[in-house]
């Protein structure tokens, strides 16, 4: 694997080794590349986790990160992205991971590329290493795929989770299903795997809910987040109807007493903060992957 | 010691426990943690003395630091402190350094961590490490604290300095005076403590110096920079005035020609440069205590 | 060598001792301090390349760098650039990497430091570790600099590099020529190296263009960038017309299309992305000569 910008660049297999390496790293496993290696992070919109997730894996492994701020680099000055990453490459880091707001900013050049690339989210895109924590929680849990169903709930038209899950599941032997407004489902996904909310938490083995993206909504105020709770979120009443052995998912940051209720974000059947335990070893296993090619 | 919020957390066994591992780390001591470790410096309010010093002393003890931009991370996308630190935490990271404009940001969350939590400054709260190192300059200094006379002088309300530095001078056994403009003043600490600036320059052992923090101030109009200098700076006549032996401390950023005259920031008698180089082995000193916890 | 701010400050041969150890780094000679030291690189101006390229050349060196963000440090409270770098020495930071906008920022205080100073760009000013990779280039590419033709062209009015560049190059052998528009000359550029673009680019070994600075121009409404381009950019018709084994230079960020037709940047004559790998090499020279001292 030279690159890792979509989950359609991975095979059911290089998928299922990439979460044996994730299982290694979280059962103490140490792995180092052979030379010093070199990476950079290079955020465009904001981000905690993903971002400190990478720094910690990067580090876990022993490789060295050059520091990337995007406020105060030379893009400022009408440089191009591609312009920047050829110059990341010339310095000799080895690996950059990269969020940007554009949807598959990477296209125009990535073959011209010889430093090797992470996305880690493209606008409304992929989000790859996010997909891959969320099968590694999920194999973590079931010890697998097949037969489980996965109720993906909320905002799917922005959601790059939704899109980089759904193949991925399907492929691995889960059944999606879909839930939330209506209004921000495309009509085949209503067809298709549409499942009322109240009915979707009581079959689902994981309830996987997906943040309200606000800051990509040019308008959410056909609801007050009041009713969206109420409507779509998981309340403390929805909560008790789940099956026995269900989890919790979200990629976080919460919302809370929106998608989710404030006291279910750690409570029992909650995995969120799983998650982002599962993203560093996760991480941790892509990079591997990128650098023992 | 788990966490370290407040000077008032430490018992007075503990603060000399630290400022006796801050002078072993003076004077060449090498300690590291048995395990890698890893910190996290937030710092939600400029700072360069407080950061690059945590960032220093980190690195002496060879704690892997993973950078947090605060300017670019998921509480923009609205996620609260906690969260944040949760995720943190669940990451890996082992101990946060924060300094944020709130005062005791900390208090309604803190018994639900299990990452350790070094308090760099909390609004007009409290300031622990600033404290420990000022503690260390003058024990350095004297040998001790049995006896000696402290002029804390300038903006009282607003100094998180103050407030963590007379609680522990007291129980170390020195006497704290207070000067400056009565208006920065609580009827307690008018009655109790003061003294006027001519007479405290004369009698003290320390002059410690407050910052005027304008960027707290609503209104500092009632009087001119250069009325604050005249009548509670440390002039360079009134400098004349000090006693043999006596010091002159600041916590810094200085107000040139403010609370003090330009050519005696450098001068003999000050510590103010010593103060920042006693930062890094205090900070060392506190990392140790809770790492080895 | 007790600081770099200027190529001013470089004999002949102390110059060409940079360039034998940066050529030795390019072929894979290691080198490290004896004892642990630490690097602060303070950008008060954007950048990536020179910013990276220190980055990655003080971790080829085991150097550990305490980060430092311009955007949230205690300048933004008064604090003077001069109390900002004692700081860093008092905290103990060995050397520091500045660039400023202000011309000679460091002029009123270097005799002050004792931290060591390697300026990175000052404004208009000097940028002697690009001068440095600029001769590094050339020497890899020709051996030498007797009786080279290298031609700069362009906006040298605004110019670090042209302003390093010419004394060093004279120096060494080389003849110098300037092109470009005549606004942006003075009388004594115009009347003793003066050459007519169609010229220089026939005449020269080193086609060396220079980055139109938008950010530090008033004015540059006398010209659009197509007539710029036209008259006196690299047209793919003008590089035709080049020397055999000439190379093209730029320190780039490059305005594609301006000072260089796009298809020309990553050509065969092109060592535009080689100057910044050279970067690496020359910076990691130039810290040896000062950390040895």
């Amino acid at each position: 694997m030279k690159h890792l910008v979509s989950m359609n660049d991975l095979s059911r297999e290089q998928i299922l080794d990439i979460l044996d390496n994730a299982e290694a790293f979280a059962s103490g496993e140490e792995w180092q590349p052979k030379n010093k290696m070199f990476a950079t992070n290079l955020f465009f919109e904001p981000s905690t986790r993903t971002k400190t997730s990478f720094e910690m894996a990067e580090r876990k492994l022993g490789i060295e990160v050059i520091p990337f701020e995007t406020g105060s680099c030379s893009l400022l000055k009408g440089e191009t992205l591609y312009d920047t990453i050829k110059t990341l490459e010339a310095i000799g880091v080895n690996t950059a991971v990269i969020r940007h707001g554009e949807e598959a900013y990477y296209q125009s050049f990535i073959d011209q590329l010889n430093i090797q690339l992470i996305n880690a989210g493209d606008g409304c895109g992929q989000h790859p290493t996010q997909s891959l924590l969320d099968l590694f929680t999920i194999k973590q849990e079931f010890g697998g795929f097949n037969g489980l169903k996965v109720a993906i709930i909320g905002d799917l038209s922005h959601s790059r989770v939704a899109k980089s899950n759904h193949k991925a599941l399907s492929a691995l032997g889960a059944e999606v299903l879909y839930s939330g407004p209506p209004q921000w489902f495309d009509s085949n996904q209503l067809n298709s795997n549409f499942c009322e909310m109240d009915n979707a938490v009581e079959i689902a083995d994981v309830v996987m809910l997906l943040r309200i993206q606000h800051e990509r909504h040019e308008s959410t105020s056909f609801m007050t987040t009041e009713e969206y709770h109420s409507k779509y979120g998981l309340t403390i009443e929805r909560e008790k109807r789940m099956k026995k052995d269900s989890i919790i998912m979200h990629p976080a940051p919460v919302n809370r007493n929106v998608e989710i209720a404030d006291c279910l974000v750690e409570s029992e059947k909650s995995r969120i903060f799983k998650q982002m335990e599962n993203g560093v070893f996760t991480r941790m296993a892509v990079l591997k992957s990128i650098l023992e090619q």
